[in-house]
């Protein structure tokens, strides 16, 4: 039976992965596992948005919709072209809402210079879906071809654009009916002109953006697939302290949690002080960091170097953390 | 408020393209309303599959998926080279099902020779979401460019590769406890070989699958995009007697039903018959008939030469027929 937790990016979604789609759809694009499928310097990418609250601070299901897909394409180093959006909504959903969401998507469409060229519009009877679901496929046209697990190396370093999780404090935090701070968004926003920036710099091996599952999940698929260790520096990783005190009060582990802005990116140790600063430059990279290590010695495992010296493994998530985050 | 009519593929629809999401999406490709967008060589198409029962006679939602993705291509003159799918699931679905699902999938992508490249998979809680939701999205190499509504004029012939609504008598059927004769089942299939052989022959001016709306919803957009009449010889059109039938007894017009594995073709009158002539050659294709021709006279209309001399007038749809006929 299919649990929720298939769904989470963590343990459950490998598995289902592994053992159920590859196997069936075998090939070898699907094979790689990346946030897209790359073929002839064209990249492809899906996803569906099931966000819930559908508005949130920071922004809503549209943007969303957008930005993730856009976003899927950028850390596979290409810049979209064109956008395909399903929309389904239930029956009796509000114009008005629709009207907004539909106006968002168009925002980020345009500042990214990706058109929507086409799309299909569903309605379902009220019940048989809650409210509305949002899928978005994107093409675009690959500009920096050199990623792949297959070019990381020991020594390399581990690059976060900003801090991590806001986006799932966002939606949690309504959710949970946790008071936030004045100004507490999302970080739901393209990540596209940071990228470009720094693949001008260049020595980029691999990046992925952390959603479902967070750095855990993102770091652990990246960890296996090289039969590597990652290190990761405690007290290098930019959490803010809103989320942090989240994850005390609830018992949430802040790896777990989900961005829709930012990227990590594994890139050569020479080059890592010179892309640092060039993210700094962005607002929305002011608190890049260089978070950790690609190592010999634990294969395969994610482990963090604790504020008090220790070590400790980084398990990918298990269960599901919150359904619709995303 | 949004209504299930909004989603039938009739007039409400278009009125929500036209008021909605024309302005805010505003974009020269999408404002051709094909079924695919069309780029430098490149078509991109998406849809959403919410079919209700999920396993019906002939197909179930995962060979429908795929099907109307790739049908959707080749009516735009494009044969799919990759394909994006998006699956979301209620907590609790059964895995034999995915499991029956997806292999069907990957059966017809196999035979259509377009990989699923990418993926995203969602779980949400019960009672979110009516069973499993696909959304497919893909890509084609356009190898028959000079498709479009300004290039149909008088004369030209309207040709159907099959007998039209089967699909929706399978759907329908169930729902309404028909029985229906033992093999009878849903035209789902893919069209792309019929549409390749056919444009080898060349004269195709314009191509469109009858899905959501039917024959109505179909002919009528043309219709309108041209601003001339579309004439159709009511005995022509390869209607099964179950089909004509299951009208008859439930009060609905044959013209609003869907078909998901047939096409219309506006061809130049002299080569329409050396290419309804290819089309027979296939089993799926015996049954094709010249349906119809466009005439200068009533601008903008569709009209049914009736089987008794009399002339009337076919409206686009204007209701929710059936909401998920796929």
């Amino acid at each position: 039976m299919i649990k929720l937790a298939h769904g989470s990016g963590g343990e459950k979604t490998r598995e289902l992965i592994e053992k159920l789609f590859l196997p069936a759809f075998k090939n070898p694009i699907l094979e790689k596992l990346e946030d897209s499928g790359r073929l002839n310097g064209i990249a492809i990418t899906i996803d569906g948005y099931t966000v819930k609250p559908i508005f949130f601070r920071g922004g809503d299901i549209g943007k969303l919709s957008i930005t993730g897909t856009v976003n899927d394409l950028a850390v596979c180093g290409a810049r979209p072209k064109a956008i395909a959006v399903s929309i389904i909504v239930e029956d009796g959903f509000p114009t008005e809402k629709l009207e907004k969401i539909v106006s968002s998507m168009a925002k980020i469409s345009r500042e990214v210079n990706a058109p929507i060229v086409t799309g299909d519009f569903k309605v379902v009877s009220k019940g048989e879906i809650d409210e509305i679901f949002i899928i978005t496929s994107g093409i675009g046209e690959i500009f920096y071809p050199s990623l792949g697990a297959d070019r990381v190396s020991a020594g390399d370093r581990i690059i976060v654009s900003g801090p991590i999780g806001d986006h799932s404090l966002a939606i949690m935090g309504e959710r949970y009916e946790v008071e936030l701070p004045q100004g507490f968004e999302s970080d739901c926003a393209p990540i596209l002109k940071l990228v470009e920036a720094i693949t001008q710099v260049g020595g980029i091996k691999w990046m992925r953006d952390p959603t479902r599952g967070g750095l855990a999940a993102a770091l652990n698929e990246l960890a296996k697939a090289i039969n590597k260790e990652i290190l990761i520096y405690e007290d290098s990783v930019p959490f803010r302290k809103e989320v942090l005190n989240f994850c005390e009060i609830f018992g949430f582990d802040p790896y777990h949690l989900a961005s829709e802005g930012r990227f990590i990116a594994v890139v050569d140790k020479e080059k890592s002080e010179k892309i640092l600063s060039e993210l700094t430059k962005f607002p929305e990279g002011k608190n890049a960091a260089i978070i950790g290590e690609v190592r010999e010695k634990s294969k395969g495992r994610v482990i963090v170097k604790t504020k008090f010296g220790g070590l400790r493994l980084l398990d990918p998530p298990t269960g599901e953390l919150l359904p619709r985050i995303c």
